[in-house]
């Protein structure tokens, strides 16, 4: 019997996801069909397909969206996370099964009972992260409690950047991904994790200047910050008893401490709006966040604002932005400094079509065995195809992909609200992401947390 | 025929106004009723009064302040400004005047219509700052357009700060207002202003680094730092032409930079709250916003991550409020760092029962006339008498209480909802307020803006 898959919100993140469902379509007899607002932008090599079926679906509409809705056997939603709660009841009252890469919002989670009533599967945060973070740590979680070891640390980091051989500007960065992430990035509240048994709290002033360094064998040496809230999973992994929790995001070295620059300026500020924005110059720009001289240069104030020495390795990339240039005009009406930043940015930093992303993870798990505190490393690279078959979109779209067949495979069975961090659910993924290169590195280091009982904490 | 002034909220910052009242009410035939949830704390020599009557008013119970509120000719209210809308209301129903201190209020604003309809004066913000500062500037402003002057920059500076004889720690600051106001200034976004015709913007991580310095003559040197919205009165002054616009809080010279401490480390944060805060030493505390050391101190590690040199002289101001002592504990449970600070600083900060507040108030008028530039400043400095008789309390509650006599003795008479920048009422009111010691000195000063056509900006 056919099982109709429908995807609604097909952006660019999508390629190996629908690649992955209509290639098994046939053997595991699929039918894919693909909703969304601009039906026309759907690759042919997805929309000609056999097994495939693309058809206009505006979201809001509700009539549209039910009928397409009870027309499936399980819904993947790769809409905005905001837009998924319309989908998830049409879910409850036609009795489809849900597969989203989103965080569990409070409205989502709601809806675990009558999930569990009917015995559907919602399954969330199974993209890269969250997602693969979730399933690779808990593989190995798992593993280390099931030798009897006592979890002490974890910590936790992903970066989607530019691949090595793309990656040729001072920033080692590039926008793989939603550049507004980027700009508005660790505001809205301190960072807050634990360390040896103390919690700590990172204000947005400081967040960039917190980084710390790792290694990943191959690839050089990364940078992490501190993401909001480390403690999120501390539950859901079992991890109440751990003295160090902390999970980050990655950067190349010195990306941070230069970015740091935008915030104490203030240029990454999306609540208010410059008065006129539109048609303002970079060098414009960068002089509303500097004190006024009838004669001092936009340079030297900056270089004095921020104490920035003639030889500061950062002023490179200032100027790799053409920050200080008066030709170059932001066209942005009421825009927010965030905005105009983004823009300025993206003038830089978007991927040309021949150039590759690069996706990072980074977990270290500290634990006790034996009396023995030990400590296991695992790291992750994936690296992109092109700018359709990007490391995101693999990263993302084949955890989403696996997870829909295996249920409609009655191989994850377990109803209602979930994310996947149950053995049933992330190992027969894991496995089946191995054979598309997705894998981790798994090495052993000496244990990196401290005596909390020493001086000074 | 006696005329009723109710006031409804009579806490610590209404000394001046009810004696003000109290004296004049036998020759001006009033009748003051102080409407107070806690009236037992109405002091005696006004409760006494044999024009006076006190009686207990909750402003939530609305059969109980309707009644006070119809049985009155006039109300102040001196409640906390979220609260005044109910009073409002009332005053308009039964055809009521209403005087406050308070900032006026978009729910006030709405009322305008409704006053005007029913000959009704509903004059805000006329106490200090916002108050006496509206008054006095447009005084100035007036006088110089009256001459044929063209306004070219206003910049307009207010603190309530220690008097000088009980100047007596390092920050040169003690609490003589809402000690959680201070925490939390300058939060909640951006400070904005113009200068020489350039749109600035300061973010809060630089707010207390962007400061300017200030003589008052026989008081020293202050400092100030920017307010959020310096255009917020441009139209109400008729300052739209002007090109610089500045308006801020003053204190004494270094405290802002070592403020500045505090907001970096994220103690001033007020959106979050400290888990097991209950208990914490004041190390303790210092500690959550430091990163981990087994082996480092308290004092080390704030020293590095901020560069503070050992011979700083910020240090001084730290060791001065005990932040590094392991015995003073906090005792607020699920407090936020900003509570958990403001607890810290109270007990250095708080003015002992002898000691005297001082409030500072500084313009500067910028104008072109004859063609020529010119520069006019003015100062003003009031101290307080006692913990009873504050500054703050003088130049908030005498101008409230002037323009209550003046409305019902009709000198006063626009109808609606304002603020005082119309010479019928700065006028009668700054003469007023001379008598009781509250004067500007002016004086001429080289005219302090720049030419905007020159380089750099």
């Amino acid at each position: 019997m056919v099982r109709t898959i429908l995807v609604v919100g097909a952006g660019k993140s999508t390629s190996y996801l629908l690649d992955y469902i209509l290639k098994k379509s046939t053997a595991e007899n699929l039918k894919l069909i693909i909703g969304d607002l601009h039906p026309e932008n759907i690759p042919q090599e997805f929309a000609s397909h056999e097994n495939c079926e693309v058809c206009k679906l505006d979201i809001f509409d509700d009539e549209a969206r039910k009928k397409a809705i009870a027309n499936s056997d399980l819904v993947i939603s790769m809409l905005p996370a905001r837009m998924h709660i319309n989908v998830a009841k049409d879910c409850i009252e036609f009795k489809k099964h849900l597969v989203t890469a989103s965080y569990v919002s409070k409205e989502i989670e709601a809806l675990d009972a009558d999930a569990k009533k009917h015995g559907l599967v919602f399954m969330n945060e199974i993209g890269l992260d969250p997602g693969i973070d979730h399933m690779s740590a808990m593989e190995i979680i798992d593993r280390i409690r099931d030798k009897g070891g006592k979890m002490l640390l974890f910590e936790s980091f992903t970066g989607g950047l530019v691949a090595p051989e793309d990656d040729t500007n001072l920033w080692s960065y590039k926008f793989t991904w939603n550049p507004r992430n980027v700009v508005v990035a660790a505001q809205g509240g301190a960072a807050k994790f634990i360390q040896e048994g103390t919690y700590k709290y990172i204000p947005y002033q400081k967040i960039f200047r917190r980084t710390e360094l790792v290694d990943v064998e191959g690839y050089g040496t990364f940078e992490v910050y501190a993401n909001r809230d480390s403690l999120k999973y501390r539950d859901a992994y079992g991890l109440q008893d751990a003295l160090t929790l902390f999970r980050g995001t990655m950067r190349r070295v010195g990306f941070s401490k230069a970015w740091h620059i935008f915030v104490m300026l203030g240029m990454t500020d999306d609540t208010y709006t410059i008065e006129n924005s539109e048609g303002m110059s970079y060098r414009e720009f960068v002089n509303l966040f500097l004190p006024y001289s009838p004669t001092d240069s936009v340079e030297l104030k900056l270089r004095h604002y921020l104490k920035i020495d003639q030889d500061d390795i950062r002023w490179g990339k200032l100027l790799e932005l053409n920050l200080f240039d008066h030709t170059n005009k932001i066209p942005l009406k009421n825009a927010t400094p965030a905005q105009m930043l983004q823009h300025i940015l993206e003038d830089s930093w978007t991927l040309e079509p021949n150039e590759k992303d690069m996706i990072v993870m980074y977990h270290k798990f500290g634990y006790e065995i034996n009396g023995e505190k030990k400590q296991l490393d695992a790291n992750m690279v994936v690296l992109g195809e092109n700018q359709t078959y990007t490391a995101m979109a693999k990263t993302v779209g084949l955890p989403v992909a696996m997870a829909a067949l295996q249920i409609l495979n009655k191989k994850i069975t377990t109803a209602g609200v979930q994310i996947p961090i149950s053995k049933e659910v992330y190992s027969p993924i894991l496995d089946e992401l191995k054979t598309y290169g997705i894998t981790f590195n798994e090495f052993e280091v000496p244990y990196l947390g401290y005596n909390p009982d020493s001086i000074g904490n």
